[in-house]
């Protein structure tokens, strides 16, 4: 079917409109395909539907190539399932819950591992069933608390999410390598750079887990890669730890005055004016930063912790967030902020810019208080032996000479600093570099916490009940045709891959002759008739400017321009991402589109 | 792609689901199309998914038909829209409503008039732009108070609904012709029967409004046809009203001691005893039944009414509810219901068994303690002069000879009693017969109300700001698939209509054989290269008689057996409706099927 420009339901705007943050949200909507309905939630106009249904296509192809199958979920569902794992309670505020005239709990869903196991464990009873490969393309709902950014980041979009289910731990690797090789067809096909990247499981749980991140600028996240090939999300990336070091011979720490100096550069700079050492000068490595931080719980609450990291290095809330898991007193998603003086005013033991270690401080030796009673957590660097300049837990005084394990230990080892460009890839691989992303999908090996939790077993080879393995993989489908736009436009508009663009050619009839109109209308419809996707600007008193600054805008890969040429039998055909044209004899351009095209 | 028998996602199950109430859920769960995820809420295994895919490729084949355009709402939407049309009240308990984490107020919606007004509103501003119709296929919420009969009537279901923009009510009636045709088009082709009915707009306001009702028993519409080719739901019947009588000789009014009479049957047999009449026996129709109803308006409150209808007919709550909109304060749905005993006591002018048309009486000729203050609404048949026994709103007592006009007047006059068998078509067709069926389609004419709440204008062709008229058409997805089983099915299982069954071809491999199962295989190979759709029953160790059991309850109309007459070159193939069969060479059995699915 002919696109008709003079009947399609779409306006161009010629101005950027003001809420529009990055390019492909402008784009998008200058463009006509999508308008916003409220924060993070859009409406999708005739041609952006026709995009989308062309990504869905790749992804829905690639994933019955691997043998998946598909099905559907309901968005609305209760609160059981989401019980019975604890996500109910660990999603916290980040997901829409409602009541039903019964009052009734239920909840619009973000993911789907609960009921996919539920229905799993309905019908299935055997490992002969096994593996199974299950997937749906549907709407999901996400409260975020700053939806932005357009379609990157949306309230409801649209994600392909699929669930493998295996007898053993070597079933979940094959299924979880062809997801894997699936998703690297998809991201290829759709024309899309992807680098899958190391990651941490985070509130789903389970253990391997990779993220295919296309690298851009305005990425929310940031990832590291080597020379070597390592990559890795920044929450993911480990520390390269160093050797213990023998602190027999060490001298003893000593606490010194040091009036005014809450931060680690006054600490520095009066440790070179007082304390000069020969071989080399104070730096902030040489200090032990000690930073108090509150982790939000789901349920609410604020749990204070004290992070140990070198004086050189920068907490990095985000990679606390990741790991921070194991040593809280709950599960779920836990967010990470820096403590506010009302915080601290509930632990008088914690004097600002004069922290130290303080739980097994001796007392006597610094003059202290003594410990804080909170938890005390250390960047990996901080090793056995290493040696630190720190506070006293006393206004005005620090210690020096602080050997770790001999003068203070901890509660636990955390990541909790920022990768620096240059830090050693965990791997031996070479030095990392940061690079921003957006995350396009995900895919986890959840292992059997879901299984365990909802009861999904299966009769092994040996009669006995066993629990299935699962996998849980991702691709987010709204947020590729924004990404895919991000990275496939100019200062004039949209450039779209050919394998996504709403229709092959965009069709310009220009002029006010009806033999032109004429010989456009006949192009369109043998265009079509061949099954090449025809967009027809068939206006008839729209400037030839306007016509081609829409279709530049619009971004279809080819544009005809049917013209002043006819008088010559030629019409041009533009290509939309270089620019260039050529004339085409009119008899032959059905067949030159038509290579073009398949080619 | 053959679907696998072996490895589909697909369980059929020998027993009746407890739950089911209907043919189609039942077989629908049997057969393994869907599964129960709530009250209400469905998911959709992997053939329920290519049936419903293939319902709305036929139904996105016929808008795109009429030009309508595709385009896609978000089902979570924001408050104020709905506020603006009132809606947001009007709706009641019978819609989701829920909060976002800055408690701002959001809905699931039902249906998306105003999202669709405001989206024009955005993009156009001119005469030249319309006609415009717009559709979305997509995933509708309402909190049925009681979700029943599976997918028939379900709390969140897909819908085709689309909307159509006129500058004037020509526009609108060809939008409307043209959406009536296209839906005729789709259920001819889904092979549903459907017959077009006269309907109430209802709380969607507007109109013109027809339903299209599939005939089945177990349908919640009751409609009516005559053989002159009338039909109605019987919320939009209208009565047949009598002429006015001349009253200028009846005889006055009398009240009489009618103790223990407070029923009409105890009326008449007290009429018929004590006030006998030469020509005729007093019967039930002589009687003015006044029965007191709680209208329940979408605020929670109780409004009393008091309906007179003739005593030989019952009220219908379904036909008030239609209708009282128009005698109430407020808009909106509202539900009727038989006034409590509490309700009664608030008005002790109501003798219960004894009420009278209190308004206008004279209560020195009655007795009586006058007017209730209540609104008195009267069937059509009570025209002026018409004569009755009705209450004395005095227990005990009875009024005879009362002539309406005369001695009581009313407020308003509605449809309020059930259409009976052999009532006349109010068109003067003939005689009214009940049925009774499914809505499986609606459409509206709505006029100007949507877009006059929210402002959408465009200039004329004389410069002048005019307010669009639109129509809204829905078609019921899912309840499209429910309404194909409930009508093609037998004792065995469903009977699938050729164009909308997951398969064309259900592949059975009988016996232990190698060769069987080799041929079977070549045969599900060959036909699936041919762009026949195949199910392939290839499980190894399962019997014929399972084999067969399934074929019949997953209802696909061809069952092709590879079994023991492959020894003679032959296999078997099974009109799965009619159960004939008849043996094909092996080496024609593909143009067998070809020609007999393309037939």
């Amino acid at each position: 079917m002919v696109l008709r420009l003079s009947t399609l339901f779409l306006r161009t705007l010629r101005e950027d409109p003001a809420d529009a943050e990055v390019a492909s949200h402008r784009l998008l909507l200058r463009a006509g395909y999508i308008r916003r309905a409220a924060p993070g939630i859009y409406s999708w106009l005739p041609v952006g539907l026709k995009v989308l249904a062309k990504v869905e296509n790749i992804i829905r192809e690639e994933m019955d190539s691997i043998g998946a199958q598909e099905v559907h979920f309901p968005a609305l569902l209760p609160k059981e399932p989401y019980e019975a794992t604890n996500r109910w309670t660990e999603y916290g505020d980040g997901i829409f819950r409602l009541k039903d005239r019964k009052d009734a709990d239920y909840l619009l869903a973000p993911t789907h591992e609960e009921m996919f196991t539920l229905l799993v464990k309905d019908l299935y009873n055997s490992y002969k069933d096994l593996p199974l490969n299950l997937y749906q393309i549907q709407t999901k709902y996400r409260d975020e608390a700053r939806p932005r950014a357009g379609l990157l980041r949306g309230r409801e979009f649209i994600m392909k999410d699929s669930y493998s289910f295996d007898i053993d731990d070597e079933g979940l690797d094959r299924s979880y390598q062809l997801h894997r090789a699936a998703y690297l067809r998809i991201f290829e096909r759709l024309g899309l750079e992807v680098i899958p990247v190391a990651a941490t499981a985070g509130a789903m749980g389970g253990s391997k887990s990779e993220e295919f991140l296309h690298p851009t600028e305005i990425g929310e996240d940031t990832f590291v890669v080597s020379d070597g090939g390592y990559a890795a999300n920044v929450e993911a990336v480990s520390t390269v730890v160093p050797d213990d070091i023998d602190y027999s011979d060490a001298p003893g720490a000593e606490v010194r005055d040091t009036p005014d100096t809450p931060t680690i550069e006054t600490l520095v700079a009066h440790a070179n004016a007082a304390l000069p050492r020969e071989d080399r000068e104070w730096t902030a490595a040489d200090t032990l930063k000690n930073v108090v931080l509150a982790a939000v719980l789901p349920t609410g609450e604020r749990e204070l912790v004290v992070i140990g990291v070198p004086g050189d290095r920068n907490v990095d809330l985000k990679r606390i967030e990741a790991n921070i898991g194991a040593h809280l007193s709950v599960g779920g998603e836990v967010t990470v902020e820096a403590a506010t003086d009302e915080d601290l005013k509930k632990h008088p033991g914690l004097v600002k810019g004069y922290i130290g270690p303080g739980l097994s401080l001796d007392a006597a030796v610094l003059g202290s208080k003594g410990s804080t009673g909170l938890t005390y957590l250390v960047d990996p660097r901080i090793v056995s032996g290493t040696v630190w300049a720190t506070g006293a837990n006393v206004r005005g005084k620090h210690v020096f000479g602080l050997v770790a394990s001999r003068d203070f230990c901890w509660d636990g080892v955390i990541e909790s600093v920022e990768v620096k460009e240059g830090d050693p890839a965990p791997d031996g691989s070479g030095s990392l570099r940061t690079q921003r992303g957006i995350e396009m999908g995900h895919i986890f090996q959840l292992g059997r916490k879901y299984a365990e939790a909802l009861h999904l077993k299966v009769l092994d080879q040996n009669g006995k009940l066993t629990t299935v393995t699962m996998g849980s993989y991702g691709v987010g489908v709204t947020r590729a045709v924004a990404a895919l736009v991000e990275s496939n436009r100019d200062e004039k508009g949209i450039v779209w891959p050919r394998n996504v663009s709403p229709a092959d050619v965009h069709l310009v009839a220009t002029g006010k002759g009806e033999e032109v109109f004429a010989a456009a209308e006949q192009l369109a419809k043998e265009l079509d008739a061949h099954g090449i996707g025809v967009m027809y600007d068939d206006r008839p008193k729209v400037s030839p400017g306007v016509k081609f600054g829409d279709a530049e805008l619009i971004g279809i890969p080819t544009i005809v321009v049917v013209g002043r040429g006819l008088a010559e039998g030629v019409v041009e055909v533009k290509d939309r991402a270089s620019g260039t044209s050529e004339n085409v004899v009119v008899a032959e351009v059905v067949d030159h589109l038509r290579a073009l095209i398949s080619g």
